[in-house]
């Protein structure tokens, strides 16, 4: 049995004297491994007990001397003092001891006598770990489980506070089982508590109230240098590396068509993931669009009012899109796609490069750990995040929409939007703030220039087909529940409340309205080895909605601004939000329209539409272009693959 | 004067006949151009009058033919057809076209006589701009304001729907003026409405209500080629460029302090930013960390209630960082920095690579725009976003938490916090969740093994001192506002109303509770030249709150969750917002005790504490490793500058 944190000792400073001078610095550095000696050694010769330091930390300059030398710095009068903050444990008491490295000396040491107590320190909580290996009724406990002694890690954990008058310095210990595994913390050994008091460093309580299996360690390996090999979903860094058959597009372990139209722009269809488990490819959407832009400015002025656009049904958001700039839109290790579209006499048009498509690193990643609690083992594994990207930009007159379809070796799709270009404007008498005295619908930017207030709401065609196109939409309301006193420790908690939508209606969602709820689209005939239905979850980016009145026309004509998520049940010919005539449309065609028949949606073919939103009050930093703002929102894969789909069993 | 869209043209196919094969098409293919050639000619023959097209796409095959032929690709026996869908005017009148390729013929021809039309074309736009252009009170409305009539540029805009019984399909035509910028649309001419009836291609309507200044052309040009030099702030993607004198780091145009803390981690301290219109650096923030984290387990057995941990002040976010790995955590560009904390004998320790700092070009872009409306050019500007991340993971026993703190050359200051690692995972009897009918508090992950529902609440200090450390905390409401029909076209818009917090407690602020508000710290006594407050504004990322009910024991030590946003005057002590000594602390040191004295803050020196929150219900793609769940806010300049600070003037 083996006590956790021993392996702290790897972070002990060999201290290289020459380059540790505390000339010269920053009045802001941190505290010098030199001078945390200096309040070690002042700390210890300040008491004659025992001393547990538990924290060390720089007592910085007044803020006003600081900010007087940043002004001045070649007059350095005052110079700011050096100091540290110390919290340490004496004799049972928590100390705050002020140390001055010039002087050498503790200017203030005060016992703390309130509730609550430091940071733990490694020292006591290895002190801790050890004390409970060591402890009979634990190995006892372990032995009766028929488990090995040498393969059980333990771990101290705070125990916060539960309404006691008094409280001691304690910690529980747990254990958690290895063999076979460095991936301990899948493998708790539950029904034990054992309580360790930190101050006098013994056992104070021990209980083993049940016994429940210890997790298998089958599956439970993440490092890399353990896999027999490497699936396709794992990748390192490199070049594109994609196939495009036509408009089939496969890399990693996607698989989706890609496809232009002059009024969505890119389409994206029948996607699928490979999954190792199942040695096959598993569909994930059967379609993704961008099926309305709604753009309603603020503005009462004569020439303004109007102003309350549906980008995609009136201009096409696909006729808009302009060709992408190599190396600028783009990095070099791109793949250009044309699209082609219908001019007013019926000939067809071209727009080069109308998609990119990129291998993108951001340089983050999709997991890591570093586990340091495994005695002689120091294991860290990080898998760097590489992405495919497919992007397009439609220029709507002044705006540029950058809309990015992101699909992740981890299941992810991730689509971002990116607003910038150049603000609709409107010229006004005033120069200055201070001549306002009336509503002028937005800020002022510039002489003679004012940035209307106005919106973007962007609303998403996704036809998802989770293994299968017969899908439901489940509503996983976070609920809190009250308890009482009598029945537990706790006075509330929250537990997960799942509703399968059965019609329409209560598939129509408001974001950001209080609620806590995750929203998913699950196969209800297909499970998981451990019983979960597959699914995906929707993670929205903006739970913006409309703020115009239901009854205003522009509202009605945008309706399906009214909530951020709705399900429909497929049907070929709904495809556009606003109506398939949008154009001064009067809202009798649309998403809203559809949804009021209320059909059934459970186990049907089925399809989410999400709202992604802006409201923008201009700055001057959007003179005289836009600086990107930017939105994005994530489908999850959620118990979609039995274990971490970045990982060979 | 010109009228635009003459531009289209550049996107007029050259056919290259050999390439353009109909072979081996995906069914779901747009139509090539050979295809649209034959729409077209299939099209025009049908009628007899002239036709106008306004969409043509693909008709797709059904749903069901696209399936079978997916999971039969070998059989293709019922060939999937190739249909094409046209929208075209004919005659006054919109026509719906279904036309089938293979037996060049249309199928079914529908006038559609609801409400509503079809997308624009450009055709039609650049008519109704030549009309406008060449109309004589239009002419006279130009001459009359003194303006060129050569450097006036037209564009059409469609009107939406006011509650009219009939609709004719009209277009507005707006007016910009040019005359030493390609930014027509910062230089609109105001007060005239022109109204062009599309279908007779003829005005129906004029009108020149009043006469507003142009805004100038100064200032409002964006092409990197026009401008005399670049400055700083505009840099290409290159190596790192940094310069780290001591803890302090200038690169681009940000200048800032970083160090280390063993209870904090990463402190930011002296963020400032270039500011090339005054030619000095403004401080935009004093000091940024993380205050402290809070994890409620949501498990109620006798084992797991009390694991509502404050990972901070408990464990030490500093002490858990663990040594970032080059070429897995980060790239090869990148600088590293150690850290150095105190073990419980006083001794100093060193954590080696604790800082990653390293530049980041993910593929985003600063802005850009295509600008297809200037006769005889197209002018497309893009800026690379190129940023800088000081990285830093802490790993609390099972969990790492990947912290980023990346400044952009735009201003914006982002953090991102990325959780991974392993779950705490409870041990347990079930193998199938079929077997579950108790409240388990999590989901069945694998045989034996469950992951308990849990929250994580990251609260940083943000003490920013915008242009000096007298800062106020501004709410902005979006309000909507209802109209009486009989004074305005619109039922109704939204405003912005702007609310100064005097005290504390106006400045608690519960982020997703359905309220349209952004939030600012703004510097009331420094104005920008058109008078607007200069500030910085809080995006934030995640709008969770604690679910806990207030009169828990550790809603009550983790109390600063009941807000997302506070505001407090600055005070050197008040650091950790669960309190000094968090282990096993009571709630009454901390945040909420110090926003209950409810002090003043209007133009103080002030900090504002942000919370990022997740629920997490954990999936089976978190087992046996997470995949990345991250989260992240925005600090962005909001009338900071004067104008767009990547342009040069």
């Amino acid at each position: 049995m083996l006590s956790s944190l021993t392996n702290f000792l790897f972070f002990l400073l060999f201290l290289n004297f020459h380059i540790l001078s505390t000339q010269n610095h920053h009045p802001l550095d941190p505290l010098t491994p030199l001078e945390l000696i200096q309040v070690q050694t002042i700390v210890k010769n300040h008491f004659s007990h025992n001393v547990s330091f538990h924290y060390v930390g720089l007592d910085e300059p007044e803020k006003s001397t600081i900010l007087s030398l940043e002004s001045n710095p070649y007059e350095r009068i005052d110079t700011p003092y050096r100091r540290a903050f110390v919290i340490a444990r004496v004799n049972g008491k928590s100390h705050q001891i002020i140390v001055d490295l010039s002087s050498n000396t503790t200017l203030c040491d005060k016992v703390y006598n309130g509730s609550g107590f430091p940071l733990l320190n490694f020292g006591e909580e290895n002190a801790a770990n050890k004390l409970a290996c060591s402890y009979a009724p634990l190995i006892a406990s372990i032995e009766k489980r028929g488990l090995k002694l040498e393969e059980v890690i333990c771990m101290s954990f705070t125990i916060g506070w539960y309404g006691e008058e008094k409280s001691r310095r304690v910690v529980r210990v747990m254990c958690y089982y290895m063999d076979g595994t460095i991936n301990l913390y899948m493998r708790p050994i539950e029904g034990i508590t054992v309580t360790v008091d930190l101050d006098q460093m013994k056992i104070i309580g021990y209980r083993d109230r049940v016994m429940v299996p210890v997790p298998k360690a089958d599956g439970t390996y993440y490092k890399r240098s353990n896999q027999s090999d490497l699936r396709r979903a794992v990748r390192d860094l490199g070049g594109p590396d994609l196939a495009l058959d036509g408009h089939v597009l496969r890399w990693a372990n996607w698989e989706l068509h890609i496809s232009f139209d002059m009024r969505a722009g890119l389409i994206i269809s029948l996607a699928s993931i490979y999954d190792p488990e199942k040695n096959e490819h598993r569909r994930v959407m059967y379609r993704g669009f961008i099926s309305e832009v709604f753009v309603p400015y603020m503005d009462l002025t004569e020439e303004w009012y109007y102003r309350t656009f549906l980008d995609v049904g009136e201009y096409g958001f696909g006729l808009c899109t302009v060709p992408l700039v190599p190396l600028q839109d783009c990095p070099k290790n791109a793949v250009f796609m044309d699209g082609y579209f219908t001019l007013q006499d019926g000939s067809p048009g071209r727009i080069p490069n109308v998609f990119y498509i990129f291998e993108r690193s951001a340089r983050d990643v999709m997991f890591r750990h570093t586990e340091l609690e495994i005695p002689g083992q120091t294991i860290t594994e990080v898998r760097p995040e590489v992405s495919l990207v497919v992007r397009m930009v439609s220029t709507v007159g002044n705006y540029d929409y950058i809309v990015d379809w992101e699909i992740k070796q981890t299941g992810i799709i991730k689509v971002s939007v990116g607003l910038t270009g150049l603000l609709e404007v409107r010229g006004s008498t005033y120069t200055h703030k201070d001549q306002i005295q009336e509503e002028v619908y937005g800020t002022i930017l510039a002489e003679n220039t004012i940035g209307s207030h106005h919106d973007h709401f962007l609303i998403f065609n996704l036809d998802f087909d989770i293994d299968g196109d017969v899908n439901s939409f489940i509503k996983n309301n976070l609920q809190t529940v009250h308890l009482n006193r009598n029945t537990s420790h706790r006075k509330s908690y929250w537990r997960v409340k799942s509703e399968v939508a059965k019609t329409e209606s209560d598939a129509r969602v408001q974001l950001g309205s209080g609620a806590s709820t995750e929203l998913s689209i699950v196969n209800q005939n297909k499970k998981t080895k451990v019983g979960n239905y597959v699914g995906y979850r929707l993670v929205p980016g903006s739970v913006t909605g409309s703020l115009l009145s239901d009854d205003y026309y522009a509202q009605i004509r945008g309706g399906f601004t009214k909530y951020n998520v709705w399900v429909t049940p497929y049907n070929k010919s709904e495809k556009w939000a606003g109506g398939l005539y949008a154009d001064q449309s009067r809202g009798d065609d649309g998403l809203p329209t559809w949804s009021s028949r209320n059909k059934d949606i459970e186990d049907k073919d089925i399809v989410l539409w999400y709202t992604l939103g802006f409201h923008h009050v201009p700055c001057q930093e959007d003179f005289p272009v836009m600086l990107v703002l930017s939105e994005s929102f994530e489908l999850q894969p959620t118990n979609f693959f039995e274990y971490n789909p970045v990982l060979k069993k």
